[in-house]
């Protein structure tokens, strides 16, 4: 009966949806172009300081030139309007129209529709709609149709085209140009100002991101604005990062919206003589997303942590995943792996993931590693698999596997002489902002995640149907992995050294190769708890100083269910934001530093962003490590959930799935799980057999039992957990 | 005395050409951008009965994010002025400053000038003019900078970016951005027109190309343009190639231009009821290359071929070379090679020939052949080698090389197990517009010319200081070399068959790759004979009925000393055109065919363009085996002038090179040359010893003399050639 009643108010929902045409059309494109194109705008948005400062490595662009079609075969004649960016010509089965029709005819019967469209300033992109003749992903592109015709006119009936299916955003107004993408804005306003200057600076309350808006603007002169994530950056005129100079010629006051959005909480607003204006507010930019993972608990700390994370995520969600909302706003691979993973576990954007892959790979040729940074490659590779094991969207990876295979070519090309991987001109060895970290010689952890990257292509190679690359691939991976064993593990100090030089072990051992280690399950048992112990509970070894390495050197603990250690290390670390003042999180935080030595960044006082996506990863550790969901199949297909409080009193949330939520309640004493996907696999220590209504429970090792959870049931379990809880145990450090 | 008065003419006019500055400045740009950005545009300006013709091949485009930078050492401070197509920074030693400057100061002493440029619509350009900083090709540019910072701020000490020099088209205004780059135009009349429906019928007197001017134009209608190259096509309106619709509602007269320009004799001109003109004219449109080349003889009717011809020529040197001025429009390899030779005896205009070579390729990766067919990769290959042969600009040799190995490598990964080519998917052998013309299994004409580009691979490879490639390319040239006659030459029938099937020689003997291996000098001499009788003068072997490929087969037959034959088919052929009222040469020309069948084409009655490129092949022959000039060491260092009169009574012209004109007058007492280039021999065939005044003769073989030529210097030398003279003898088929 509840079933029923779903499907009949979707069917309802169906029809409000789409009350014209029997489906829905959207603008479509040659696939990934757009994605191209649109990342183009918006890096190219960065400014420093009034300066254009534009990315340092090669931007591709769309085709210029690019056909579409599709056969449809029509049952009535049907009247089909046209929306076209670009020059066109369009051909029924292969006739040309004259001129560049916007509503043509198609009889009744089989037809094939092409239009072919031309633009070098945009994305040659159209908008089909008919009754039954809509443009959508179905649709088939080229670049080349490779249409020529013999000395008689007759068309080459042998073709060597390779046509693929169409790349949508589901843009679904055909009056309004892809050109004209833009996120939705919000009007808001300045929640206290203060008098500084000719002028004064507005407070907007907390980290936020927009275009100002000037109110009542009048006069000749300049007007100048100086942005700050704190007050002391607004403040400082000549060493802020960002700020807006306007020459001005005014008779009759007028309102006027700044031409770039920013970052900021406070704006420095100082008119010269001869300007003046009422007011500033501010229109805030953002991504329509909608927030469906939910974190709380007993712990008050910890919800705060959780929500501003999920702000400082929200905010650096936009046409792409970016780093930073003040200063680059750029697509950086390694910092978006992590924003794929966030976003797993909070919006679920599968499309959001998507455009940031197609736009981070470009186009062959590959002149360089992804952002020119070689761990970055890596993590392409790493995203394209996640971006499947939660999705379950095989088409993407089949549609992007040339381009995974051509950066791969490239980076195979790079080995050296060991067949591992070092620096060569170009590259760029990023792995972390560190002091003194070397990046000499053949570096273990970029060898750790090119293996992975060798096992990432393997899955696609098969998932694409590439037995011989999958073959190619596996064999290539399992050499590297055990070469790294081979040449990396030292026995005495019982972990992965950090790197090799001259073809010989170096003496330094680093977090970045062990924890990785862990959670790519390369290690036995013994040497995982012997990394733990030697490494990643270890003070003398660098302390990590970034959220973006903290994700990782959490995440490795969780995996061996130091929950408890990291829920201490993670209200030591992102509450130390917050009891600074923090509103979002930050690009580095050194619980060492003073004052306004936390803005400080590449010599530069105000250089940090204070708004970093990499800073938000207690969304993730807490989805996945104390919620405790993890799809064990594509696409949630199967899955796993063990609850973790990791301490906590209670805790309850939401992780969000291609197919609706799973729910999680746990306390102390009961467990409450609901699914609207697939079968879940719900796993409990419990000291006696947990007791739950309706459904078997399954003791699968000691004390560890399993119960099955089928979607659309709610169910509640009882249980006598351990005390302290696995995880609860204390560290060997503490 | 009158060198000196030279010296000084060229001083002054430098000095009118520069008045303000010492140098010259020019917009530049990434190399090779300009040139796939324009071709872009032309080519797209395709019409078919007012639909939008694109190519079916891949369109590249420009790089989108460009950097630019020079070194300067002033020895005072500086003033620049900077225009800029696209949003951009300026940096002064890696300083940015703040917005977009117009005017930079820039102190004395050794600095860097950086300009970053990003233009998704246009190319990316930078006009920079100081005093003595200014943009030219000098400047160095790359797409991918790659210039990161560490935490501290520090730019990244290990570069591995690839610098090229700046590309140019000499654009020397700065206020005209590159985008807006256009032809010129002359306004020209109608010279005849006749009533034809509600309008009328204009003649322009001959073939031409431009923008129809409709003047006083007036009321509410449609008014349609119907063009024709010949009165027949003009008057149909339902089947002319080209036209125009213009829906008009216009109170007060007003004169109006066509959007696009087009091919014409003819234009029918047909206003509906409502709709009034006063009349029409034209914009005639054409590319500013100087008619440097000239021929002249004792044959009324040749001079008149050779005038029309070099008219045919100029109509199709556009922005870049193109096939034909009605249809297609498009940068077609084959017909552009054939261009490129008649260049170099015509305008000698190296910008055109280098922008066509970089249009046609494009960028990497290669995913096609060049238009998509096998031949024109070829001949793209065999431009560039002629290209260095004519001009010496071994610059664009080494600058173009990388996109050469990219192509070859496309090509030979294309190899069937015999190391042959053969057709695959997406490949179009095109060879000649041929009935029944077999493009099956390994055509041999196909292999010939990959082992003549593996050759220019070789030579281009030296040339681009690859040892190691020069290497490879050569045994591979010369493996090849050795399968076409293993494979292809057939004993019994002494000449190269046209295909093999199955590993199979087959039956067939065609004149293509038999003509192409005498003028590449593959047959041994004796083979050469065989093949000129068994082949070439064979009526029973397939006639040719394109002046595409007679242009080789004419060349085959002068490079064995065949003027005099050659003379008759030229006058038979392209006289024969002339016969039937042409004013331009044609696409085909069979003499078998009458009336309107002349017009006919690919199943249309007016799809044959009549003002074809490769139909001026005169202008070719004439220079290079008539006057007989041609080079023997790059850039005209070394030449050789062979006049061959060919049964003329006397001739006379002028061959173009980079440094100055070569003349030549030959009549059948008296041989009359200078140059202002290189070191020329000169071969003389008398019966005595010719006299000449202040040089030596030197007798090279029995009857054949050789007189040294120095540049600058005026000859004059009797001679006695023997009756008939070489070149005269009746060919065994006569």
């Amino acid at each position: 009966m509840k079933n029923l009643k779903k499907i009949l108010l979707l069917s309802i929902l169906a029809c409000l949806a789409l009350p014209t045409f029997a489906q829905k059309a959207s603008w479509i494109w040659y696939p990934g172009d757009f994605d191209i194109y649109m990342s183009n705008v918006m890096q190219n948005r960065r400014t420093e300081r009034g300066s254009f400062f534009p990315v340092f490595w090669k931007m591709d662009s769309h085709y210029v030139l690019v056909d579409f079609h599709k056969e449809f075969n029509l049952s009535q004649p049907e009247e089909v309007k046209l929306f076209v960016e670009g020059t066109y010509n369009v051909k029924i089965n292969g006739q040309a129209i004259s001129g560049f029709p916007k509503t043509i005819q198609i009889p009744a019967g089989k037809h094939k529709l092409s239009l072919k469209v031309y633009n070098q300033a945009h994305v040659p992109a159209v908008f089909v709609q008919g009754k039954t003749v809509i443009s959508d992903e179905t649709w088939l592109t080229t670049f080349e149709d490779k249409e020529w015709i013999d000395a008689s006119g007759k068309t080459s009936d042998k073709s060597g085209t390779t046509f693929v299916s169409a790349g949508s955003w589901n843009l679904s107004d055909p009056t309004k140009l892809p050109s004209q993408y833009k996120l939705p804005t919000v009007a808001q306003s300045a929640v206290k100002t203060e008098k500084a200057g000719t002028g004064y600076v507005a407070d907007f309350g907390k980290e936020t991101f927009g275009f100002i808006k000037v109110h009542g603007l009048k006069g000749k002169g300049r007007l100048s604005l100086y942005y700050g994530e704190s007050k002391e950056e607004a403040l400082s005129t000549d060493k802020c990062e960002t700020l807006d100079y306007l020459d001005l010629d005014i008779a009759q006051k007028k309102d006027s919206v700044m031409p770039l959005s920013k970052a900021f909480r406070y704006v420095n607003f100082q008119p010269e003589n001869g300007v003046s204006a009422d007011s500033i507010s501010m229109l805030y930019e953002y991504s329509p997303v909608t927030e469906r993972g939910s974190f709380k608990s007993s712990d008050a700390e910890l919800n705060k942590i959780y929500d501003v994370a999920k702000y400082t995520f929200h905010l650096n969600t936009r046409e792409f995943f970016i780093d930073g909302i003040k200063r680059d706003r750029w697509v950086w691979s390694g910092d978006a792996y992590q924003s794929y993973l966030m976003n797993y576990y909070s919006f679920f954007d599968a499309p959001t993931v998507k455009r940031t892959l197609l736009a981070q790979r470009g186009k062959d040729p590959v002149t360089a590693h992804i952002n020119t940074i070689m761990d970055y490659s890596f993590y392409w590779f790493l995203g394209i698999y996640d971006y499947y094991k939660f999705t379950g969207d095989q088409k993407f990876v089949q549609d992007v596997y040339p381009r995974m295979q051509s950066l791969m070519t490239y980076i195979d090309g790079r080995k050296n002489k060991n067949g591992l991987l070092e620096w060569m001109p170009g590259d760029w060895i990023f792995i972390d902002w560190a002091d003194k970290l070397s990046k000499d010689g053949e570096v273990s952890f970029e060898q750790l995640l090119y293996a992975r990257s060798l096992e990432t292509m393997a899955l696609c190679a098969k998932l694409a149907n590439d037995a011989d690359g999958a073959d190619k691939y596996d064999k290539q991976a399992k050499a590297l992995k055990a070469k790294i064993f081979e040449l990396y593990w030292n026995q005495n100090k019982s972990a992965l050294v950090h790197s090799r030089i001259d073809d010989k072990q170096t003496d330094n051992v680093t977090r970045y190769a062990n924890m990785f280690g862990i959670f790519f399950d390369y290690f036995t048992p013994e040497q995982k708890l012997a990394v733990k112990k030697n490494v990643l509970l270890n003070n003398d070894v660098a302390k990590i100083t970034t959220p973006y390495m903290r994700f990782y050197e959490l995440e490795a603990l969780c995996a061996m269910g130091e929950q408890s250690y990291v829920l201490k290390e993670m209200k030591n670390y992102w509450g130390g934001m917050l009891k600074l003042g923090a509103t979002s999180f930050w690009e580095e935080y050194n619980p060492d530093k003073k004052g306004t030595e936390h803005l400080a960044m590449y010599g530069r006082p105000f250089g940090k962003s204070l708004c970093h996506a990499w800073g938000a990863s207690p969304i993730y550790l807490l989805g996945k490590y104390y919620l405790g969901v993890e799809p064990t199949a594509p696409g949630y297909e199967t899955y796993t959930i063990t609850p973790n409080l990791g301490g906590l009193e209670w805790m309850e949330g939401k992780v969000p799935t291609a197919n609706g939520d799973i729910s999680v309640y746990c306390s102390k004493k009961e467990i409450k799980v609901s699914s609207a996907t697939g079968t879940g696999k719900l796993k409990i220590t419990s000291k006696t057999k947990p007791v739950v209504k309706g459904s078997e429970v399954k003791e699968v090792s000691k004390g560890v039992y399993e119960v099955t959870i089928e979607k659309g049931k709610q169910y509640s379990i009882k249980y006598n957990p351990p005390s302290p809880l696995k995880g609860e145990l204390k560290s060997n450090t503490e």
